[in-house]
């Protein structure tokens, strides 16, 4: 029986999938500070060219560069493991399988889109990487890609993270990159804040404010910032998790996916995963697609789809997505990485289409999830990723209810090794479960009053 | 041009090597307090017999059970890759290969044995497992072993190990173990060491103790005592790791090897990569085999063939070995799992055959060879590691130098995300190179006067 299904390295996937040239209906573009959609060229001080060219493009297929598998082999393609331990434990009928993304360097999905993204940079003659990072898990990923590539790589960390994570911090300065503390006094977004408040903790809103600021104010040009996750082509290059996947599955002879699972905070690494399998769902394919978030962050299951910014401090344009508003702050649970207020904008878009089916999940299962799962397969997940867990064992005891041989696949897309202090705390009983009351979730949505509605259908051509 | 070499899963192994069987000069025996052989039965009470006809086997080649292969494939086989960006860097027309065994769930090559010692111990009839660690990587595969195969965990940890790496502990408890501060007041051993005095930061010797006193001591005769390096059957089990490499290799038509390396501590990630490799030597093969020791704790390169205890309690049989002598404190360096007084006996013996060649290197030369890896191939080895990765540099320096296209192997035996504060040191100029005065070595060897001498070629039935 297999349990572990590898493909050679000439068998990697030599393209990534595009979800934009399939999707029924075409995406709204992000609008400006005057409610104009905003043209690729508004985008040139913050991205490089080659990559807002694939932010927009609509082909299906991108090629992926021959220099960035070379770098990606050193851990792709990933394995394919199927959960027989985990499946006798539930008795279950179906046959659970995961894509072990904890093997790359920085021991999650990052890298799979900060190689190529610190990669074009450099192409395109950029010389330095300015980013945030709020738990460290894109900071680390970043960093890494950098030294590879051959790039300077400067990461804005949220300055509680930074003083409760220190060993995050040694990681990137061990790639090469550089961390420093958010607020700084390096930029002026940085100086506002600490002259408000200088023992603040900081925030992700304020992380992105500083980093985009250093990106384009630097006079020589060569300067870029970078996202690792929400934007379309950052879920692109992960699509590589998938198109692996299945032709794993296909080489043990499993044709038919019943459900596909991934965590989601921006929402890239359920994306890398599930979005070829939506597109056999476009096709025709019966499959459950299912994105899983905390019920302490529900963006996708309780959300509007409306226009937002990505930032707290409303630097970046607005976005069509699912979106709590950009002022909420979710309740403190250790999935640091699923705690956004919005979600991808391709991923909101196939909410939409009915084509994805979210979930939400109290962090207490989540975690009795991971033990459960270290305790038969042997791997310790990150945090996020026991969304992942607690979702494909809920599936797969209700394949049992229902007496059928169902074929789940769930992304497990970090190890938690890095983050035990939760799985402590959880032991410990010091955690507790968050469901937001609606009127919370009603006083956050006010931040996105009067700012334009994404109308489905109307023509989205940038 | 190959860079990753995976194998399926049913290309396997399926048998262990023992060298043993293939030694030119017979192993010495163990020898009891009373200076005579001791027999095997005379292991009964630590050992489940099982193991023990394992330790003692002259067989070429034993069976891997199917159960235990069954938990292997989760991380086995692991991949090869080959170093391409190292290469260069180094401008060197060395080809250098790795084996990655970072991709096991506890990080390391230590659940190679770990499970295979659970498992036996299970089929034996053992409900419990006792075991000491130092810097608590073999407690964390041990425990990882004890929840997937069924079995109760009890970790004695070095206290002031225990005190610094909480997150250690953390790990142990996810997969069920449990992990205590050694000494402790649950052991006569431990009582007398607290009473001597309440403040000791503890040691491998004490813990070795208090873990062998629990099992020996239990009424119900269902514990037994579990070891991570130094004896035969654990490195037996190692030797997956070189029969799986030979196999990568020969899949890309690397016929020949020319050097084989790995660190050793107690020897066993070192002897699992290279005894197959031995076995090609001793067949007639030209390759230089090298096991690297760091120089503050130079066993293999400056201390004598001898008897001595393997802990400093002197609880353990007299083992054939290379020894500091068992009162020999390393200096503190953060490469804690090569801070051993000896090295494994088969090992012992195939330096003093003259198979293998060991060298010492000094700790900034390791850390310097692990960032340079780690900016080049992408991986952040564990202190341990480094010393293999900047013998594999200089290798492929020499190799430059002669103009030679030499084959280099080495063991990745770990990452090292949970040690970064040796990086962390490295990088603020906090670390020191330590060899050791002569007079310092020849002082610790007064610990192993008087005990019986081994002596080569004399037959070793046990």
């Amino acid at each position: 029986m297999p349990v572990r299904v590898v493909l050679n390295q000439d068998e990697i996937p030599r393209q990534w999938y595009n979800i934009a040239a399939d999707l029924p209906s075409p995406m709204q573009p992000p609008l400006g500070p005057d409610g104009n959609p905003i043209s690729p060229d508004m985008l040139a001080p913050v991205f490089p060219m080659n990559l807002i060219e694939q932010e927009v493009s609509q082909e299906r297929w991108i090629d992926i560069p021959e220099e960035v598998l070379e770098i990606l082999y050193r851990w792709r393609p990933s394995p394919l493991l199927r959960a027989t331990r985990l499946e006798k434990a539930l008795g279950t009928p179906a046959r659970i399988y995961y894509k072990n993304e904890s093997v790359s360097p920085p021991g999650s999905h990052k890298p799979n889109t900060a190689v190529p993204q610190a990669w074009y940079n450099k192409q395109f003659g950029i010389e330095k990487l300015t980013t945030e990072t709020g738990a460290g898990q894109w900071g680390s990923a970043l960093s890494f890609a950098g030294a590879l590539v051959g790039l300077e790589v400067k990461v804005y960390m949220v300055r509680i993270s930074f003083d409760q994570k220190p060993f995050r911090k040694i990681m990137m300065e061990t790639w090469g990159g550089t961390c420093i503390p958010s607020p700084s006094p390096n930029t002026q977004a940085g100086r506002a804040a600490l002259e408000k408040d200088p023992d603040t903790p900081g925030s992700l809103g304020i992380a992105i404010s500083e980093a985009i600021e250093e990106a384009v104010t630097d006079p020589s040009g060569k300067t870029r910032y970078s996202l690792g996750s929400v934007l379309n082509h950052v879920l692109l290059h992960q699509t590589i998790i998938g198109l692996e996947a299945k032709k794993q599955l296909e080489k043990i002879g499993e044709n038919k996916v019943d459900v596909v699972i991934g965590c989601a905070g921006g929402g890239s690494n359920f994306a890398g995963l599930a979005f070829p399998f939506v597109l056999d769902k476009i096709n025709g394919a019966e499959i459950d697609i299912i994105p899983v978030e905390p019920t302490s962050c529900p963006t996708m299951t309780r959300a509007p789809f409306a226009y937002d910014h990505g930032d707290t401090a409303k630097m970046t344009p607005l976005l069509p997505m699912h979106t709590l508003g950009h002022d909420f702050i979710p309740p403190p649970i250790h999935a640091g990485g699923l705690r956004y207020h919005g979600i991808a904008p391709l991923i909101s878009q196939t909410i939409v289409e009915g084509l994805i089916s979210p979930e939400a999940i109290p962090q207490l299962e989540c975690y009795e999830a991971a033990v459960t799962f270290a305790r038969t397969e042997g791997f310790v997940v990150a945090p996020e990723t026991s969304h992942a867990v607690a979702s494909a064992i809920r599936e797969a005891k209700k394949a049992k209810e229902e007496g059928k041989e169902k074929v789940i696949i769930f992304n497990m897309s970090g190890h938690g090794l890095m983050d035990l202090v939760g799985y402590d705390k959880y032991f410990a009983g010091e955690l507790v479960n968050h469901v937001l009351p609606e009127d919370e979730i009603q006083r956050a949505l006010n931040a996105i009053e009067g700012l334009p509605k994404p109308e489905i259908n109307k023509s989205g051509k940038w």
